[in-house]
């Protein structure tokens, strides 16, 4: 069925995000950044793209700005590399695609697509996800195309103690980098994407919720679509994204009411930060948090909408 | 509370397990060996051992045994080698750890609890985990110990080309590999674990279901606990652990309802097989598979099951 209803909205993560270290200049590139992501996707839709399009779209531009810990921007771990997880799903026939612990791809939310796409799999890892790359016409950037002055600073700072940091924060585990975007297309088709850089000196191949197709992508048509930002461990947890679907599904909720649930009781009280955008399958948009603030923009026909703090 | 009602099931795998292609000495094998590793689940329970040691002990033995594709009778990669994946949840507080694509390590649920225990994180994957394992006195084996002349054949015949399958079958995706236990202690705690070694001649990294909290395990003393075997990727996308808690707690369905609906319908609509091994917070078990057999045991104080088919 035709719907007028169709919409997007991204995030660039969450955390404490106060107003009080931001100059306006960087509030207004971060701004910059989520409005071409967000058009360029919205615009897709306008055009006839399907959700998993625009998703791929919007996602890709914020892998590419350096603001976001995703792509180009992505963090150094414990070994000085970058090394990145995404994940995409459909929610018209709950196929999914992921990728983690992946170096040097441009794009890793593509490479997400491809295996959605060309493989019987959903989640390849490590080097078997850079055969499969190479098998699949993937982009390759070199080491300096991922580096950026201000996040080598942050991993030397650290990179001789045991700690880890989920991104920008001089406090360890405040800012919770990740990006991702839902959308709903004119034909109601929902779809889900995320992806990530993981955390600055992150050791042992640890993989969060980014890649984890139920914890922090999940998109059904029946339902909704959600994307995740946050401490990935407690979105593990809790399946943060599968379960918004499963509280409208099972219990009749909202969208907005299974989300408030998820992020304001369930992940909060376990001791979770992040929050979700999501949209249902007629249009409407959510994007709850439990912290300071969220990078976050949504648009539809009544609507066009960029923020970052509550 | 202390309760009466602790109990344990176990399983060793689902798919095509024919009568036919079973001799009696196999059977009686296969037997055996699901007999020891309930029997020392249940009797460490009944010496008030934890939901989550009893679990571990269970699928130890498990993975000790040569016949079921996990730890030791894990089935060869594309590269001739045997990359193993586990996962462990407390459902008292719902902790999780879990391993994915480690080698030579003789009980990989072993490590997943030890990341349960001593990481921040909860999925660890390829040599970030290893380094993690020798950190934490893990013990290692080498190759021999992994060596095993059936399924050396098993992986000679496809090794040149591009299929993979999911254990003994010679025909492809018919025996689905994974070893899991769930139980419940005397004090109410639920505990879940999964082990598996993979699929014969897989490449690219793949991880399937059970290292990922929420679809290969789930463990949550307000429900059940939960193990999955079957189509991982099928399990990943109905997130079928988690799935069967939720229908549980949104829509008030009983452990053996929800199991049937998670199990027979909406992960068989999809095109899945398998089956799983859960208990509930009252002691209910319940294992129900949507193909011709599951490896399956289970006891408590009433009664003490072991059967293969249907």
């Amino acid at each position: 069925m035709k719907s007028n209803n169709f919409g997007i909205a991204i995030h660039g993560g969450a955390g404490t995000i106060s107003k009080s270290s931001m100059t306006s200049e960087k509030e207004k590139a971060y701004s910059d950044a989520l409005a071409l992501a967000l058009d360029e996707g919205y615009n897709a839709l306008e055009n006839g793209a399907s959700s998993l399009d625009a998703v791929e779209i919007a996602v890709s531009h914020l892998e590419d700005s350096p603001l976001f810990n995703a792509g180009k921007g992505s963090v150094y771990n414990a070994q000085g590399k970058h090394e990145m997880d995404a994940s995409i799903m459909d929610g018209s026939n709950l196929e999914g695609g992921a990728v983690a612990a992946v170096e040097l791809v441009k794009n890793p939310i593509r490479l997400a697509r491809k295996v959605l796409h060309h493989s019987d799999h959903i989640l390849l890892i490590g080097e078997g996800a850079s055969i499969f790359a190479k098998q699949h016409q993937t982009v390759f950037e070199n080491e300096a195309y991922f580096h950026d002055d201000f996040r080598y600073a942050q991993w030397q700072k650290i990179k001789d103690s045991d700690s880890f940091q989920l991104d920008h924060s001089d406090k360890p585990k405040q800012y919770l980098g990740t990006v991702g975007a839902v959308a709903l297309d004119p034909n109601g088709n929902l779809a889900a994407a995320t992806s990530t850089g993981g955390m600055t000196n992150k050791k042992y191949g640890r993989v969060g919720d980014s890649p984890i197709i139920g914890a922090g992508t999940y998109a059904n048509n029946k339902t909704c679509a959600v994307s995740c930002t946050g401490s990935g461990e407690y979105l593990m947890r809790c399946m943060t994204a599968y379960d918004i679907s499963a509280l409208m599904e099972y219990q009749g909720l909202t969208l907005a009411e299974a989300g408030e649930k998820a992020i304001k009781e369930t992940l909060l009280k376990l001791g979770g930060d992040g929050g979700v955008v999501s949209i249902d399958y007629q249009g409407n948009i959510a994007m709850p948090f439990n912290c300071d603030g969220m990078y976050r923009a949504s648009r539809n026909q009544d609507h066009r909408l960029i923020k970052i703090y509550k």
